[in-house]
């Protein structure tokens, strides 16, 4: 075998083990190799084991000084591309001040649709660009982006445009969902506007590749079940993968209806009970935990402890967003799920890699194996559980995309 | 006047108001200048305004971009200089195993001390170097730093030999403080240990300048009120400034006792009821918050709020340890100390900054003003509250400590 690069003197070559997302406490499968390789070729992954075990020729060496190696995290949920700030809801919130009263005094999500609609595309990238460096730095090589505050689905589109322009600014591979955010506060709007999209927009969004994924938030001051149904049911139709925002404030049937239409995701989870618990762990939906919004808002946390020993595969994602969660990284992501959601060091990093991958339906990243993208991660420690133990601090080396270096 | 250098380009220049501790809702007073200017002689502020104002003569510009600029952070409580981990502590803890059992199965502070008297002084410098970095780079520019897992007084003065060491190493101001942390398990190696600590350890560490202050655990299950009352005298008359480890648990009185003897600051203080914050508000004592061991423990929260509307000088440290607070970042404790202690970004920034020097007594530094230390932070952003806002990425260019620029 012949491969461009062999990452050698590898102190702990961390894996998940076996296939797609890991179910309950299958997720605490890691596969820990000592004295470990790593060989790479056209940005894939050939083969890893022991070093000793090497027989093949390589052009270059790079060596990682008896550090852990994990596999690059994958973000499965983020609404990167915003204009304007949330620093005044955010000082406001700190000092007493309601949301609802924020709301009534022209914050809140109703000025990020404002301020992004209002601001150019050229600016939107930039920042987006800006704050997805920040996250591959922090160790996500792939990246899920979501539209959603567009305020109209043309507004949409110009959000999916940005994405699109995103994807091919950063080196981190970026997924794209077209996210039902806040729709029509007019009845009769409201109809027109899912008429209108389950008719063209939807089914362009495929046809033109803008997004591989259809998201709804679905809740009492957002979209309904029915209105979910809908919009879900011509996603599929299209050839969409689906996931959604549900049970955030209430359980008002969107994990059902997600589930029972095969979402690869369902996401937030905070007021998931045993019933949604249940229709979880019976599925092949991951139940995906955002952190971030539990640390930001000061809401309870979603029942992670409880949906792994259920049997759930749980994926973990920052939320990236102004509003309920300024989370910039995976690794803090993870260091979070650990103290705020119970889950054990090994269920965090399976829940950020394979499990996250899993979550946007993506089988070749999340893990260190033959056939997958090099996306791998050299820790400053010889130990992965400091991954989820540091607070702060540094701890991520080298970040490699797709086998190059990003930090040479 | 002539400076050494301007920083120029100032968006936002961002000081406490006052002098010394800033009590209660004062805490809120930020002085902010905008377009502004800093000019530095001999490691010293020697001039800060408008820039149009400034009309001496200079050696160097910097240009801040338009960026806003805070003080430097004052970490008042560490304990950085520890040997061996605590990571299989933590995968037991969060696999479910009770404090009680990982003590028995020899994890736990014990373990701590046993791997820092097991390793070299060498040793223990250069990870406590290390750390100290990571710190400075995350905007700390002085750092407190206790003894506190030698095991026994000669133990301690080799971990206060580091600390000197280690204060010659790191650009940072390092304060030393002498922590009196697990008191021998025999009634009778008690009483010998306090007689050898305040008849001779005490007074020699004051004149060996060894260390600025003492600290004593005071806890059911460390040292008692009336043991911290004689450590405490023998401090006090060999002019060391006081400060305790108070109402982490349990109210045995530490609070009072501390308060009363004229201590800088009590730190910890979750336990702590109305008596507690009332004697605080009462005093010139510095209350000091450390929300890394709320997260990471996933205990409750000191009652940061009741604290500042009583009237209390709140601060705010990392309390960096192994075992309760891995907490690398006091941009991470801003932060966290918004979310879990109720603090609004002003209050958080001045006890990070203000106050967090008056618990160390410290004069000279957490204000950018005219002879105060040249120890400032350049951000990333043009306001200065995304710095408690943003969770996790980058938002700290520049540490300037005494005037020179660490990236550079």
């Amino acid at each position: 075998m012949r491969a461009e690069r062999l990452i050698t003197n590898i102190g702990q070559l961390v894996s998940c083990a076996g296939a797609g997302a890991l179910h309950g406490r299958a997720m605490r499968n890691l596969e820990i190799t000592t004295d470990a390789a790593v060989a790479i070729a056209a940005g894939r992954i050939v083969w890893c084991g022991r070093r000793a075990d090497w027989t093949g020729a390589v052009d270059e060496e790079l060596d990682a000084g008896g550090a852990a190696v994990v596999p690059g995290f994958v973000d499965p949920h983020t609404h990167l591309v915003w204009g304007g700030d949330r620093l005044a809801d955010f000082e406001a919130r700190a000092s007493g001040v309601s949301y609802e009263s924020i709301l009534a005094g022209g914050g809140g999500i109703r000025h990020t649709v404002a301020c992004t609609t209002a601001a150019s595309e050229r600016d939107l990238l930039s920042c987006a660009s800006a704050r997805a460096m920040q996250m591959v730095r922090a160790g996500s090589t792939t990246i899920e982006v979501k539209s959603g505050y567009g305020g109209d689905l043309a507004g949409e589109s110009r959000q999916l445009q940005v994405i699109r322009a995103l994807s091919l600014q950063v080196p981190a591979r970026i997924a794209a969902t077209a996210l039902f955010h806040l729709p029509p506060s007019d009845a009769a709007l409201r109809a027109d506007f899912l008429h209108e999209a389950v008719t063209h927009w939807i089914p362009a969004l495929a046809t033109s590749r803008r997004a591989s994924a259809v998201d709804v938030f679905i809740e009492r001051e957002a979209f309904s079940v029915a209105d979910a149904n809908t919009l879900f049911r011509s996603a599929r139709t299209a050839g969409l993968r689906l996931t959604a925002h549900a049970d955030q404030f209430n359980t008002i049937g969107g994990t059902e209806l997600a589930v029972g239409l095969g979402a690869s995701s369902v996401d937030h989870l905070e007021a998931s009970g045993k019933a949604q618990i249940e229709v979880l762990a019976a599925s092949d939906t991951c139940a995906t935990l955002l952190p971030g919004v539990t640390l930001h808002l000061g809401l309870p946390a979603a029942p992670g402890r409880a949906l792994i020993d259920a049997g759930a595969a749980v994926a973990i994602g920052t939320d990236c967003n102004p509003g309920s969660s300024p989370l910039f990284s995976m690794r803090l992501a993870l260091a979070l799920a650990v103290r705020l959601n119970g889950l054990t060091p090994a269920e965090a990093l399976t829940a950020a890699t394979a499990n996250s991958a899993a979550a946007l339906g993506m089988l070749d990243v999340g893990r260190i194996a033959p056939g997958m993208r090099g996306d791998l991660l050299i820790l400053q420690s010889d130990d992965w559980r400091d991954l989820p133990y540091v607070l702060g601090g540094e701890l991520i080396a080298r970040v490699l995309v797709a086998g190059r270096d990003l930090s040479s």
